[in-house]
């Protein structure tokens, strides 16, 4: 039986921030000294090596489950179901709904509720239910789909990433730029055209469990305890370079698929230097040169916007709006992502 | 295949909270109005419905995550089996970690990562995540570890259920008086003694989404925008004698087992009196009475503890510490949830 996605959405919200919009920002290193460099400097060279331009934030009277909801409208009516067939919807976030303003993560009811009664779905065995598994939550909650599918236990299953970043960013963190906000969502559905060909999943959880953590800001003159999304992002480039590409060799030998059959990999966007450095190793291991256009990025325009990516890219993929990328039916490709937990998970994936 | 609990465990905080402690409480309606009882009038009829005469706090350097991992430890060693073994850790939670007089709650990295960091397990196949899903939340992570089971991805499952409620309660609130922290622990493995006959799950997510949420305090008086666990008790009760039931008999007839063959009803103690109720109309189903000690209950001594009731009260039956209950090999018992989505969910198991 085959298991796929059979429809895709997305939100990414109007509120653009350019990295001019952070000239003021008064940056700081992790012991509250001061750099260096200027603003202008430090935001060069955040861009060279993440390749963030700009960003998008949530408009102010949207939450988290707002942003899924409108792009889980968008999903089912690509798939062209009847939202009431729906037998679960996985909400993957990692920070709960955030008030614009306010500091509370809010989970109750669960995101996945929210969005069941925003879209007004009645269906009382259509079960919804959260996942936090640090970025790559999206690509976990499809595996999780494939189980109950697989199981027996559903047939249609609504996937959605989620997540506001900008309300958890320390204005004090370099960091801070990096983190943007919006939503993907997917259908999952058996008897499809696309098939989940192999899937793998790993938790680091020694050295590596705290590698992103919520923390209190750079800004040692404070006394607010207030805590933020913050990052170690020397040991993560490390870490993600070492432990991802084994695990995509792993999960694409598993498949049967040979490497030269790969035509797209949908890597988790955090920084561009990374994902770059991810798929070059990836190919080095099979003794490869990195095809051109193998890996579509939207990251200078989009940041990171956590779960939310890796939807957001496929389905802008799907939709022909991503310059000089497209995929076609039968196509195999590979979702691929990296995160806190520290979580790595991949799916091998014929379109 | 018979998929089954293999091992328990649970940890109860030692910090015991009586009745008398809430004597100098202010409480107050939701409009914030004054109540015309005395707080010992209001503590008396609190304790008539809902059967709580003490509960549990958590240790103030413990948090949510580490309450699961001392649980999870009890389970791995009652189930005999070695840590690396692990396939998952399903931590189900509602909060997140919240760390004693803050209101933020962490989930980065995920409470499941934590307990596995806490636990020192190494292999990086067993994949540590989070589930929301109000109370039910451990039922509901059961019945995911026998999806994985049974498609294959799995065959050893850690299921955690940790909460520390009494960090979001309202003091000005009555129901603040039921909450209360603890975590239970569970091993579900494929080919145990025991076994999954049924199960079913379900989210009444319209009218009923928001009946637990969380909101500001009762008292008017103050500018803090800090929000807490509430609840609309009366209609929380309504849905709850109303849909449990024929959750319940769905759940057993669709295993093939007749009602005078369940042995325990384990169901979520949010209660006593409700609990009653729901027990009452499910044997009423049938035309039967009530079976004497059918419904093994600590909600007296422990309050409602959320996602760690269940999996509390089962092992402390299995180890013979609930005064005149036990379980024997064979017995058929149902485990039954209600709480915030609105969710409910039953598992209809052969010990």
């Amino acid at each position: 039986m085959n298991i796929g996605i059979t429809g895709t959405g997305c939100y990414v919200p109007s509120i653009k921030i350019d990295n001019t919009d952070f000239n003021k920002n008064e940056f700081l290193n992790a012991d509250g000294t001061a750099f260096g460099n200027s603003n202008e400097v430090i935001i060069e060279k955040f861009k060279s090596i993440t390749g963030i331009a700009e960003r998008r934030y949530a408009e102010k009277d949207l939450k988290t489950s707002d942003l899924g909801s409108l792009a889980a409208e968008k999903a089912i009516e690509d798939a062209k179901i009847n939202k009431e067939d729906l037998d679960y919807i996985i909400f993957a976030h990692n920070f709960g709904d955030i008030v614009y303003g306010t500091i509370q993560g809010d989970m109750l009811p669960s995101l996945a509720t929210r969005v069941k009664h925003n879209l007004r779905i009645k269906n009382p065995k259509c079960v919804a239910y959260d996942i936090l598994f640090g970025c790559p939550g999206w690509v976990e909650g499809v595996i999780q789909a494939q189980a109950f599918i697989k199981s027996g236990m559903a047939k249609k299953c609504l996937v959605i990433g989620g997540e506001t970043l900008s309300r958890v960013t320390d204005p004090h963190d370099r960091d801070s730029m990096i983190y943007s906000d919006g939503a993907g969502a997917t259908i999952v559905e058996a008897n499809s055209d696309g098939n989940i060909l192999n899937h793998t999943s790993a938790t680091y959880a020694n050295g590596e469990a705290y590698y992103l953590y919520f923390g209190e800001t750079y800004n040692q003159d404070t006394k607010e305890d207030t805590k933020y999304i913050k990052m170690f992002g020397r040991k993560i480039y490390e870490f993600a370079v070492t432990y991802v590409p084994q695990a995509l060799k792993e999960c694409l030998d598993g498949s049967g698929i040979g490497i030269d059959d790969v035509k797209k990999i949908f890597i988790h966007q955090a920084n561009e230097k990374m994902d770059e450095a991810i798929v070059k190793r990836f190919y080095k291991l099979y003794e490869k040169e990195v095809p051109k256009g193998i890996m579509p990025m939207n990251i200078s325009k989009m940041g990171n916007n956590s779960v939310a990516t890796i939807p957001t890219l496929f389905d802008m993929v799907r939709r022909g709006k991503l310059e000089n990328q497209d995929v076609q039916k039968g196509d195999v490709v590979i979702f691929a992502s990296v995160g806190a937990g520290m979580n790595i998970n991949a799916i091998v994936y014929r379109y």
